[in-house]
């Protein structure tokens, strides 16, 4: 069975969802798409994904997983070890909501389409949007750090010792930042847990700079 | 162990996690709070839920929980019957993929948060916002009808003859959705399951004017 990974490299969810594949140490196969020349958009591709969108995970049995936060769930059941999540429910539901904070939070306000319905809706030029993206990064941002910085779940990563889906979520999402160059600074346990992610192969081996399809 | 939300009658997150809480048969004392006068953003609320945001799930043994979808999930591993997710991992996969549409590509765009930044960013009036609103609503509404039109899992509900957490998002969102009036004539299937979750009073119970704070 060989995984399919439909994707885009500086997509933040693929970007995330790689680094979980990795972690796992499963390999894949990387199918690179253009969103701007519309790729995603076609029939062919719309059969697969009926959003349009990357991710979408190919089973290799004929099934097309959607939705980066699904796919990752799916990986952790049928691929355990090791895992992303902790084994203890209170502790699963605290990786998963700060994985959300990201996922449900930020990304979603974030992402290309959106900065483009602003510019087309609003006219919203490159600063107006830098705005409202850093505008959303801070609130959550600011959020993530409270919690990370006054519990003691919080380790080396965002949940003790190992990296897991919420480190996915918060690596990926300094990437995206790097669009508008919004430093870590103001979020001292951030800006050191992404630190100790740069370490680790998995994660840089998802870094959009080090996909085939990189510019 | 006594539950307790902390929560907004009309708050689609809170909506989503009320229709869970009953489909599991859990009872749970109901903690009001009147967004618009700041209560959630007040620092007793705040040691609850970094963010300021409802719901909030106390779960009486000092724990918080926050994110609906990390609270729905830690019910579904602490109270598993019945279940709100399918048994294979393919189809917990399509549940969560169709719950994410919603709660990753619809709702993070167009709660009150969002729509209040638009106005103070950029003049949006009421005309402006629901422009906004009905589009990203239009476009996952149009995927998820395509993807539960097509495929032979959808059933009476949108996976299969059990209500679960797509349910639970879907039903949540059709009552936002009412916020700006936008009828469900053009997504068939979306409507055929809508008006089968109407008749569960699992889920009636749950909507926003059948809370003790509804105006």
């Amino acid at each position: 069975m060989t995984l399919k990974l439909h994707n885009f490299f500086r997509s933040s969810t693929s970007t995330r969802l790689r680094a979980a594949l990795n972690l796992k140490g499963l390999e894949y196969d990387y199918i690179p798409y253009v969103l701007r020349d519309g790729e995603t958009r076609r029939p062919d591709y719309l059969a697969k994904n009926p959003q349009g969108l990357v991710p979408t995970l190919e089973t290799g049995e004929g099934r097309f997983l959607t939705q980066s936060l699904a796919i990752i769930e799916w990986l952790e059941e049928t691929h355990p070890e090791p895992p992303l999540l902790p084994a203890d429910p209170d502790g699963r539901a605290r990786v998963r909501a700060l994985s959300y904070m990201i996922a449900c939070e930020i990304h979603p306000l974030n992402n290309l389409r959106v900065l483009f319905r602003l510019r087309d809706q609003f006219g919203a030029d490159e600063a107006a949007q830098k705005d409202w993206f850093t505008h959303w990064v801070t609130l959550t941002f600011d959020a993530l750090e409270a919690e990370l910085s006054r519990s003691q779940d919080t380790g080396t990563y965002c949940h003790g010792e190992t990296p897991g889906l919420a480190d996915c979520c918060l690596y990926a999402q300094v990437w995206n930042n790097r669009r508008f160059g919004i430093p870590l600074d103001t979020w001292p346990t951030l800006a050191r847990i992404q630190e100790a992610l740069e370490h680790l192969p998995a994660f840089t081996r998802a870094a959009p700079p080090n996909q085939p399809d990189a510019a």
